[in-house]
């Protein structure tokens, strides 16, 4: 009797780990600890993927859009394409004699980060100008490459592209198993994002909307060029987002992803469609392991989105509680 | 022995009809004569899909674009969406009395096509953009769909829909069996082929480029909607289908098609990428089946696009002689 129950015991014992690691290993989102966010995600895609359910979505429509900077990947101290704008106008300084004597590069060049920040938007929008304007598409993108290559997050030391966010990664894969089409659309630059998004995210070129300057054709005497121009031609933040994925995309999501007060539009219109939908925000709070930051930062500043998410319901993913894992060198 | 050959005979003739039935089945371009650009399509695509091939192109890299007006549906007498919006401006006129007095207005008023052919492109962007704003999004997509399913093409007494090139839809089929992903990247207004490309095409919304006016997103009082406004915001034709293609799909195509001198930009930036390329030109020779124009036509007009096609070899498709069957109805 003995034996035998402890035999049994063993048995018992074995088929629960089994169906603990089953379940583990089941798990689409591993890095997430179960919570009101894990279980609203995968109560949305259940409800939305399940043939013959009152919300099911067909495959067409299963349309997802995320943020990049603070979504999909760190934006703190600085977004990452204005530390490759900085570095860029460090490594052109050479060929632009005249930058020593010119706001905003003179504060780059001196290292006056203060005299720079100062500025505002105005010093950004010249630096960006300046530095992804002037040569053909072909030649931006290596850069783009070569600089991701090389550079380091001040503070993690790690390629910026190691600092994206585990539990995206898994949650944009779980949707794409469920057969959505998940896209990017970011105020980032486009430009500065296809090189790299298909790679890292999964996302091919095709499904990356941001923002943009204006790109001529040039024949170029018989070897056809797109050439970068240092003049603004689309906006795709705030109020520019819901025009983004209609311009680029043509329908309105069922599930968007953003972290800061920049994606409320693109919340909002998402939200303003029929049938089921999901409305997520990431909230930055663990500074120990990231950031913590909301409504007083300069850098996704969520603010209004953030109480426009708590007074509608929308699901706040609030990093510290909700994620296990934050980047995936952790795992 | 008679009869045992005659039994062979029957055999021999009963495999050789279902021989060539097989093969009429497994032809994947049923309605193109066999010629020199049917082979050059079937080489082509054979070429970059075998795998382990020198020419073999990834899965991801198959992008291939297509001209719509002209290149997949019918261009004349007037273009399509013209069509649409000299209609638009006779439904409309009794909500705006003052038109019966201003140019372009007055002469559709009063079936002055003379008049308003006179006044060239001027006229008709003053059409399309009284006709084409002023609306919320999702409002112009219904006008559009409503219009089609009533409007018939003043020849064929037919829908525009139904007016459609039966072997580019094989060839468009074909290509997507072998995992090519099929854009359509038109002069045309995006806002007018998305709600209808992906059922005639099976092209959907997300890989149609098109010109496009200004559209600013309202909240709207909670009901967020996104409207047309009276603003060219892009023109994706001539050196713009380059920059539409680099901007909305971010990838050289490997193959694109078109009918005009509007496409030679599309085909000369196709053509300049490395590896295989396939650039081909429907060339409209059937006066009887369809229409016969060229270079001296003012809509579709091909003329330096064809000296370029003949002198760097690209597919020249003689609608006559290489196309069996026009329109879907036919067959």
């Amino acid at each position: 009797m003995l034996r035998r129950s402890f035999g049994f015991g063993l048995v018992a014992a074995s088929v629960a780990v089994a169906s603990r690691a089953t379940l583990a290993q089941n798990d689409p989102l591993p890095s997430w600890n179960d919570g009101a966010a894990k279980r609203a995600i995968l109560d949305f895609v259940a409800r939305t993927t399940t043939a013959g359910g009152r919300e099911f979505v067909a495959v067409p429509e299963r349309i997802a859009t995320f943020d990049n900077d603070g979504t999909l990947w760190i934006e703190q101290p600085i977004y990452v394409q204005v530390a490759f704008a900085i570095d860029r106008v460090r490594a052109q300084a050479a060929q632009h004699p005249e930058w020593k004597d010119q706001e905003p590069f003179k504060f780059v060049l001196t290292d006056d980060m203060a005299g720079l920040a100062a500025m505002g938007e105005k010093g950004m929008v010249q630096i960006i100008a300046a530095t992804h304007s002037g040569m053909t598409v072909t030649d931006f993108e290596r850069t783009v490459l070569d600089w991701l290559a090389t550079a380091r997050h001040p503070r993690f030391k790690r390629p910026y592209t190691e600092l994206v966010y585990q539990p995206m990664l898994e949650l944009m894969s779980l949707l794409r198993a469920k057969e959505f089409k998940t896209f990017i659309v970011s105020g980032g630059g486009i430009d500065f994002m296809r090189p790299w998004t298909g790679r890292i995210y999964g996302i091919p070129p095709e499904q990356v909307v941001g923002s943009s300057g204006v790109v001529t054709y040039d024949f170029n005497g018989g070897k056809p060029v797109l050439l970068k121009q240092p003049k603004v031609d689309f906006v795709d933040d705030g109020p520019g987002k819901p025009v983004g994925i209609y311009r680029f995309i043509g329908r309105r999501p069922v599930l968007a992803f953003g972290n800061s007060d920049g994606d409320q539009q693109m919340l909002e219109y998402t939200a303003g469609g029929e049938g089921a939908r999901f409305m997520g925000l990431v909230h930055h709070t663990d500074a120990v392991r990231e950031y913590a930051y909301d409504r007083d930062s300069r850098v996704g500043r969520l603010d209004k989105a953030w109480d426009e998410a708590v007074q509608r319901g929308w699901t706040v993913v609030d990093m510290k509680n909700d994620w296990k894992v934050i980047f995936p060198f952790e795992k």
